[in-house]
Parts: structure tokens; C-alpha cells; sequence
């Protein structure tokens, strides 16, 4: 089973509600708490193979749903169009003359920081 | 049958594609081409209540993805944090006596278009 940390644990933070319980828990500790497949079976008392078919029913779900969706891609353009506008800015407060003009550009860098929460 | 409009077309255009193959094609009939039940009922040879029932569980299904997953919140507190954004780099742009400072205004406005695509 290869593991997919960075796409999964991004689609997991989107879309981690919509699995069942038993996928979320075992999500959370082959992906954020970074136990084995071998770990966690001992831990919950079933086979090596049924924690890996779990994961992997999570892994289809989430999968499925970002291609149907596409939702975590777009969040991620919006992201680097965020840093462009960030730095953009962040220049005007820097470079300008204008008292008030820094005023409005400050307000933009601190309107961004809303975006990225 | 409640016909909630508004939220229910933004809900779909975000996750309608995670509903089945018949559940869309009867939202698109009742809620973008506002057919009646018994419109979609007759055109398509099943009952009023079997279209009713339908896209109820459509419905519910949205629903539910939207309360687990919080999306279409996000997206549109993004569109108002944009909005805000827009009018104070148009502001710069509008009252600044420096060329610079214009065209970096000008860039930010131009980069909020693509987030609102």
C-alpha cells in the first residue's frame, strides 16, 4: 500500500466528515499519527488486511469526491492567488508616499490574512 | 414539498455531482428549469410522489455534505472578504498621484477576477 501523506491528508481535511467512523479513526493514525498498518491492527485487534481495505475504501471516497467536486483544487489556486495580491500589497505599503494609500494597502494584507485561516 | 431555491441551486452547483445520475437530472428539471413535480412526473412516466421522493433524499444528501463539510460557507465568507479587498485596491487606484502604486492597485484587482471565476 503506498502512502499518499500530503494528497490524503489534504483531501482528509476537507472531506475527513464525510467518511465513516471507522475510516476517520483509522485515517487519523496512518496519516496524522504515522502508525503502521500493523500497529493499528494490533491496537484494535483485526487483521494487518482489514485495516488496509478500510483505508483504502477511505482513500477511494475521498478521491472520488475531489474529482467529482474538484473543490480542494480550487481552494488551492485561490491560495496562490492570495500570496500574489499578498505580495502586491505588501509593496504598496512599502514604496508609497502616500499616507493614506498605505492605509488602504495595509487594510488589503490584513483583509488576506482572513483568507488563509 | 418546500422548494428552497436559492440554497439548494448553490449546494447543487457545488456538489451536484456526487448526487446519483437520476437525482441530478430531476434538480436540474425542478430547480434550474423550474418545472413542477408534476411536470418532471409526467415527462419522465413515474409518480408525482416518486419524483418527490427523489429529490428529497438529493436534497437531504447535500444537505448533509454541506454540514459536515462547511464548503459552500467558506466560499462565500471568501467572496465577501474578496468584495472588500476590490474596493480598497480600487480605492488606491482611484486616488493615487503615483504611477507604481496604480499598477500594483491595478494587478490586485485583476488577480481578485480570476477568484471570482
Amino acid at each position: 500500500m503506498e502512502k499518499h501523506t500530503f494528497e490524503m491528508t489534504l483531501l482528509f481535511d476537507f472531506y475527513g466528515d464525510l467518511l465513516t467512523g471507522k475510516q476517520q479513526e483509522y485515517f487519523d493514525l496512518y496519516y496524522n499519527g504515522d502508525l503502521s498498518l500493523s500497529e493499528i491492527a494490533e491496537a484494535d485487534g483485526i487483521t494487518r488486511q482489514g485495516v488496509r481495505s478500510v483505508l483504502k475504501r477511505g482513500e477511494d471516497t475521498l478521491t472520488d469526491i475531489e474529482e467529482k467536486t474538484g473543490l480542494v483544487r480550487r481552494f488551492g489556486e485561490q491560495g496562490r492567488v492570495v500570496s500574489d495580491i499578498e505580495m502586491l500589497a505588501e509593496a504598496i505599503v512599502t514604496k508609497t508616499a502616500e499616507t493614506e494609500t498605505r492605509v488602504l494597502a495595509a487594510q488589503i494584507v490584513q483583509n488576506l490574512q482572513s483568507l488563509k485561516d
